[in-house]
């Protein structure tokens, strides 16, 4: 035991294994604002035109950030998905909330709202949605830690780096985060398709507003743990909305419930 | 110039023009049952599983579509992007409504909502907007023809297969599209994150929503051409929606405005 934990110690040091990549100017120069991650360095092409470009490399030079410039295939490589924008940064993983610490900051706050995700598997719809949430001003964006999506630098992208304020809570059990924040005085808001009840006004107070996953939809277990479930009127042949427009029209509805 | 013509005809015959991609389980069970493209031929790789999939092999087989196997690396190939569930078709290109034809249309219906997006440039994005116009009964989605996403397999993808069902104008010029709508006497309101007006009881009668692209939102010359302009009220510190994000709380909005 102790002869494995010494090769552990010389083999893999701390800092390589707390470093991962963030893309795209946006997420970069959200991380930088928020300070929430350290960012070891920031690698981008040469030639890296425009203002917001600029400016992030400005930003990133009054803090200190190393910057060095890569061939476009490096980035391209480094980034490991479309939508580089020709800059990656190396920095250490997010900053997730317990679910603990969250409810102490709710409990601290007038009429908060959150929004639960029960298995969203694409971190594009993960970041569209966590984009939409803070945009909306919710307080936090929960979802589960296995079996969905999490919040990768594909997600950071699609989060247009909203994500890197956001307060993200990953659990082990949606359905008992949400029977824990019911006991905290929230109500808890299922969007479902096959809900009888159409979105209309706004819920005030604490409110949690909870989704389903891309294909499934909501569990059984957790739409129980749901005082109330409401659907979106929808007229269409197809008639069925993709997980983060749901999203965004449920969040712009309990932010209009002032209170 | 006949020498050039004849060539022209002997090297290219029509149905190899023709022939595009779709792929994914929904496209192109929507393009089936919608019946406007011509599907020549559906390629899956073996052992495909679900019930979605297994309802669009039969329902292929009782149109007469040609259904072949081949190996998964060859549908990955084939259908030149992420998402094909394992399955593509060969079909004719989308059927686009010419403009003339669709004020006509559109002059048969009682108060129709349409949407003009002015160069929204990421395929999945004009996807999801069409899906969530399909899924609010929108009755056209209009969209530039150049400088723009077009309703391509990936596109498709993204709306679900709704875009196989719904409307789709691509048009010279946006802002001569919106003068001739309000000369049929359309009301037409943009959507503009600057916009005093914040997004308040719904317009009711025959309504154009019209949305900006991702980065630059909409161009001015357009913006002028719109009576009337409104913003979705947000908080947050990035505070910016996704175009598709807003497109759905547009959509929704417009749809509640019964009349």
């Amino acid at each position: 035991m102790n002869n494995r934990s010494n090769r552990s110690s010389k083999t893999s040091r701390p800092r390589e294994r707390t470093q991962e990549i963030l893309f795209g100017i946006n997420p970069i120069t959200e991380a930088i604002r928020a300070g929430r991650r350290k960012i070891f360095q920031i690698i981008h092409k040469e030639g890296l035109q425009g203002a917001p470009a600029a400016s992030l490399i400005s930003l990133a030079r009054t803090k200190g950030i190393q910057v060095t410039i890569a061939p476009m295939e490096k980035i391209v490589a480094l980034a490991g998905a479309d939508g580089s924008q020709g800059i990656v940064a190396m920095v250490s993983p997010p900053v997730y909330s317990s679910f603990d610490k969250l409810l102490d900051q709710l409990a601290a706050m007038d009429n908060p709202k959150v929004t639960a995700l029960d298995g969203v598997m694409d971190p594009r719809n993960l970041g569209a949605i966590i984009r939409s949430a803070e945009a909306f001003g919710l307080a936090a964006v929960i979802f589960p830690e296995r079996r969905a999506a999490g919040y990768t630098a594909v997600a950071a992208k699609a989060s247009a780096g909203a994500g890197e304020h956001m307060r993200l809570c990953p659990v082990v059990n949606v359905g008992e985060a949400l029977r824990l924040l019911r006991k905290e005085g929230f109500s808890c808001v299922a969007l479902e398709g096959t809900s009888e009840e159409e979105m209309g006004s706004p819920p005030t107070g604490s409110v949690v507003v909870v989704l389903g996953g891309e294909g499934t939809g909501l569990r059984p277990l957790v739409t129980k743990r749901c005082g109330r479930s409401v659907r979106i009127p929808m007229t269409g042949r197809v008639g069925s909305l993709n997980v983060s427009a749901a999203a965004a029209i449920a969040f712009h509805w309990v932010a209009s419930g002032r209170g």
